[in-house]
């Protein structure tokens, strides 16, 4: 038997290498002695912290969500017209995504079999229609073409946005800054890729 | 022991069980056992049609790239200004991932353990690589705004198609017409959501 590191871990330091497993594994494969394993302590110190992985899920998604739901009360997203808000929200909802990204990842992937899974899954549903509103209010004021489905443009907007998460790493070979990424999103979702001249 | 059910099924018949399992249980996950309990005939049944698992996702895998593929040859796809190729492209793989739904899911959701999978994830990145190459032709014909990066915009696209997968269905309730589907995607990646008035 090898002895087990010390326990030095912070609830932080321990939860980020928790989010790492269950982003591999999945929150359903991943067992109390797997998160033992990839932090090297035993269940028992990892007990001393949480009451389990469950509890490591759940601080997690809030992290991810408490980054999410901040956008919304940020200045530019309460001010303005709200096509100029629903922009400062699709930038900053993709900059949070890449801070964040392991945090966000694991909520993005979350199925629903827990009671955590499905408070997360509410929640991102929650944020998505406070998006959706937007766009609803963006329309009324006549910024926004009048000839897409109102669901369906929230849908793909998410879609391309939350899309970040399968390629985008922070560092390493192709890295892409973060700041250009976000003002991609925005520049194709909102004045699209052609050029004025060729539409 | 169940009897089970007389074997009256075609190999297109039998693939379509097998993918459903695929994407429910992902491939890994899957055993033979599992294909005969969803098909409801004895593993030797299913042996007598294909030679085992990987050969059901050879042929799945094959379905999903040759209709993709066959998009790159339609007139469309080969005529006119890059930028209205493009486009083309751009609505007809939205419209074969919707009608060929749990065969391109299937190849999107597929990691590369096995030979197979990572033959079909070579051939997915040659046709993301055949339309960046339309959009770098469209971007030389001036027809795509400069302030992008190509490989950032080529990934962001994909992004917003490939979604669709998570939240399409082809039946049921909130169900949403192809057509406006694949027209919205076009519309939000080309000419953005905003109006021009509110640029």
């Amino acid at each position: 038997m090898t002895m087990a590191k010390r326990d030095t871990y912070t609830p932080e330091s321990l939860l980020a290498v928790a989010v790492e497993v269950f982003n591999e594994r999945g929150y359903d494969g991943t067992s109390m002695e797997h998160l033992s394993r990839a932090a090297g302590i035993s269940k028992s110190s990892i007990y001393h912290h949480v009451r389990g992985k469950e509890e490591l899920l759940r601080l997690a998604i809030r992290r991810a969500l408490d980054g999410l739901f901040a956008i919304l009360r940020e200045p530019g997203a309460c001010e303005g017209r709200a096509i100029d808000r629903l922009e400062h929200v699709t930038r900053r909802t993709a900059e949070v995504l890449m801070a964040e990204l392991p945090y966000v990842t694991l909520l993005l992937r979350v199925r629903g079999n827990t009671d955590t899974e499905r408070w997360a899954m509410e929640r991102r549903r929650e944020f998505d229609q406070q998006v959706a509103e937007l766009l609803k209010q963006a329309a009324a004021e006549g910024d926004l073409r009048d000839d897409v489905d109102l669901r369906l443009a929230t849908r793909l907007l998410f879609g391309m946005i939350n899309s970040i998460v399968e390629w985008y790493r922070p560092h390493g070979s192709g890295h892409m800054d973060g700041d250009d990424v976000a003002e991609t999103v925005v520049r194709m979702a909102f004045a699209g890729l052609r050029t004025s001249a060729s539409a």
